[in-house]
C-alpha cells in the first residue's frame, strides 16, 4: 500500500514519512481548525481573504512540530487562505483544494450549509463547457471560454438569452465554476423557478497578460473589450443556440470584472440590456467616459444592479457611483452588504441578480 | 495600481512588500531555474515527478533571501515540482500553475516544444464538458464527469465510438485535460488524421474517497467498476450521440486508472473491445482474477497495450504481465521506454494508443 501510494502519488507526498496533518478541519459548529506541520518553523501565521491587507494570525506550535489554529464559527462559504511559514507565503501543503490564479495559489475552505444557494442539490445540473478557440484580436492566440448551458439546453433545440460573466484579477475563466460555483446557484434557481434558463459565457478576463501593462497597443480592460466583442460574442452566436437582440444579452462581472461589465456594458447599450458588477473596481474616470450616454440608460438598461461590501476597499468606487447615477437620474440598484472583497458575497450577489435577467 | 492589485488579488499577494521572484524561469535552451524567497530558512531543496523517492536536489541561497537552482536542458513535458523548507514540502508559492489533486498540491512547470504532439496547435478544437450527475451506486452522491467531443461533434448528427479514460491516484477528473492536454492530443492527432473521431469520458477515479480503505462494502477498485458501468455509461449512452457496441468501446488509464482499465476491459469483453494502460498499478492477482477468460483476449480484445518507463518503481508490474499474456499466447504491446511516473511518458503513450482504436 505505501509503495503504491508512492508510485502514484509521486515524489512530493513520499517527503512525508510521518502521516499527512488533517488541515483543513471544518467542525459541525462551523468552526475551522488550520493546521501545517513545520518543526523548524519559528513562526506560522495565517492569512485569509476575509482578512484586510498585512493582517494574519499566529497559529500555535504543539507536538510533533505540528502548528494551528480554530477559527469561527464561520459563516458558510467558500474562503481562500494560506500559511506565513518565516516569511514564506504559501498554500496549505495538504489541501488539494486549491485555487487556479493568475498569480500564485491560495486552499480553499468550505464551511458547507446545505440551505446555500450555491450548494450542490438534487436537481437537474446545467454542464460546463470548456471552448478553446483562436483570438484574432489577440493575434491568433488561443484562448478557454468556459460556458455554462443549462439543464436540458442539448435536447430543447431552443435558443436561450446570454449572460457573459466576468471574473476577477486575480483569476481564470475557471473561477466562477471551480471557486464560485455559479452552475450550482444557476441549477438552484432554475429548480426553484426564480430564474430565466439561459447560457452563461465565462471568458478569460486578461487579454493583457497578468502583471503586464498593454499588449497590442492598448491596456486590459480596452483589449479585453474588443476581444469579447469582436471574438467571444461572435463565437458564441455561431457554436451554441443562442438569442442575439441586445434584450437577451446581459453582461456582469466581479471586481475587475466588475469594472469591465461596466466600461462594456454603458459603452454598449446596443449590445446589453442588463448590468451587474459585484465588488467592482468600478471605472474611477466614468462620467467622463460614460456621462453622455447615461441619458439613453433609462430606456436602454433594463437592469442596472451593482453591489460591494463595505469592508472591501472598493466600496468607495460603488459607492461613488451610486451618487453619480442617482444624480443622473439613472434608474438602478445598489445593494451595500457586509462582506468583503470574496466569494461569499460574490455568490449572494449572483443569486440576487440572475433571477432579475431576461423577465 | 499598488491598491487595486491588491484589491482584486486579495490578502495572500498583499503580504509580500517586495515584487515577486520568477520562478519557474524556462530558458530558451530547456533549463529551468527554480526560485523562492525564503530569507529565514536554513535549508531549501527542490522535489519533482521525475526524481525518486525521497530525492531532492538544493537550492543555493543568493540575495535577498532569494534560494534558487537551475537544472537542464529538460525533454520538453510539463513537470511536477514542489520545494522542502526547513521540512515543509509545498508547492511554489508564485507559480499560478497548480495541479488539482487528491492530495497535496504541486506546480507545474512547462518546457515547450512546438513540435509535440500535446502542444495547442491551430488546428480545430474539440471541446471538453464537465457534466455533473448523481450517481446510485455511491448512495446519490453526486460527481463529475470531463467529456471530450471531437472538432464538429455539435453539428454532425452523427454516433462516435468511445473512450473511457481514467486518471492516476494523486488526481481528479481533471487531471488528463489540464496536466495531461489530452484534447489537444486528439485535436492534433485528428488534424493529421490519424486517429478515429470520438468521444472521450473522463470519470472521477476515487469512488472511494482518497485515504480512505473502503466505502459500501468495497475497496476503490471495485467500487469503482460499478460506478462506472452502472451509473457513467449509461449516462454517457443517454447523453451523448455515441456508438454502444463492444468493437466501438475502448478503455484506457494511467497508474491506478491503468490497473482500473487492465480490470474492467479484461472483466468485461463483452463491453470493450480495447484496453490500454500507461504506467499502471496493474493487478497483483491478475492471473487468478483474468486467467480463465485470457483465452478470449484473442477474438474479443483488438487491441491489449500497455507500457511503463523503466525508471518507473512500477515497471516490474507491466514486465509481469507482458510474460504472463506472452506465456498465453495473447496478442498484445508492451512498450518499454524510458521514463518515470509522470505526464511526460502518459502524453507520449496516450498519442501511441489512441490511433490505434477504432480502425
Amino acid at each position: 500500500m505505501r509503495f503504491l501510494l508512492f508510485a502514484a502519488a509521486g515524489a512530493l507526498l513520499a517527503q512525508n514519512s510521518t502521516p499527512p496533518v488533517k488541515s483543513p478541519e471544518v467542525h459541525a459548529d462551523g468552526r475551522v481548525t488550520f493546521r501545517i506541520r513545520a518543526p523548524n518553523a519559528a513562526s506560522v501565521a495565517l492569512v485569509t481573504d476575509w482578512m484586510g491587507r498585512g493582517e494574519s494570525k499566529p497559529l500555535a506550535k504543539g507536538d510533533g512540530g505540528v502548528w494551528s489554529l480554530t477559527l469561527g464559527p464561520l459563516e458558510p462559504s467558500t474562503y481562500i487562505y494560506g500559511y506565513v511559514v518565516d516569511g514564506v507565503t504559501m498554500a496549505d501543503p495538504v489541501n488539494p483544494r486549491v485555487k487556479l490564479r493568475a498569480f500564485g495559489s491560495g486552499s480553499f475552505v468550505e464551511v458547507p450549509d446545505k440551505g446555500a444557494i450555491w450548494q450542490e442539490r438534487d436537481v437537474p445540473h446545467g454542464k460546463v463547457e470548456i471552448n478553446w478557440g483562436k483570438s484574432a484580436v489577440l493575434g491568433g492566440e488561443t484562448r478557454w471560454v468556459w460556458i455554462y448551458t443549462p439543464p436540458g439546453y442539448a435536447a430543447s433545440g431552443k435558443r436561450y438569452p446570454v449572460l457573459y460573466l466576468l471574473h476577477g484579477s486575480n483569476d481564470t475563466a475557471a473561477g466562477w465554476t471551480m471557486a464560485g460555483q455559479a452552475n450550482f446557484i444557476f441549477d438552484n434557481l432554475l429548480a426553484e423557478k426564480k430564474m430565466a434558463p439561459m447560457v452563461v459565457v465565462m471568458p478569460f478576463g486578461h487579454a493583457v497578460p497578468f502583471g503586464q501593462r498593454e499588449a497590442f497597443g492598448k491596456d486590459n480592460n480596452a483589449l479585453f473589450e474588443d476581444y469579447l466583442l469582436r471574438d467571444v460574442v461572435p463565437m458564441v452566436r455561431s457554436e451554441y443556440r443562442v438569442e442575439t437582440g441586445r434584450e437577451r444579452t446581459a453582461i456582469a462581472g466581479l471586481s475587475m470584472g466588475g469594472g469591465q461589465a461596466l466600461r462594456i456594458g454603458f459603452g454598449h447599450m446596443d449590445l446589453f440590456s442588463a448590468v451587474g458588477a459585484f465588488s467592482a473596481a468600478a471605472p474611477q474616470d466614468f462620467e467622463k467616459a460614460f456621462g453622455d450616454s447615461l441619458k439613453d440608460a433609462n430606456t436602454k438598461l433594463k437592469v442596472i444592479w451593482f453591489g460591494c461590501g463595505r469592508e472591501d476597499s472598493l466600496f468607495a468606487r460603488s459607492e461613488q457611483l451610486d451618487s453619480l447615477l442617482t444624480a443622473r437620474g439613472v434608474k438602478h440598484t445598489f445593494r451595500a452588504s457586509s462582506g468583503a472583497h470574496n466569494f461569499t458575497i460574490w455568490r449572494k450577489h449572483l443569486a440576487e441578480f440572475a433571477p432579475l435577467l431576461f423577465r
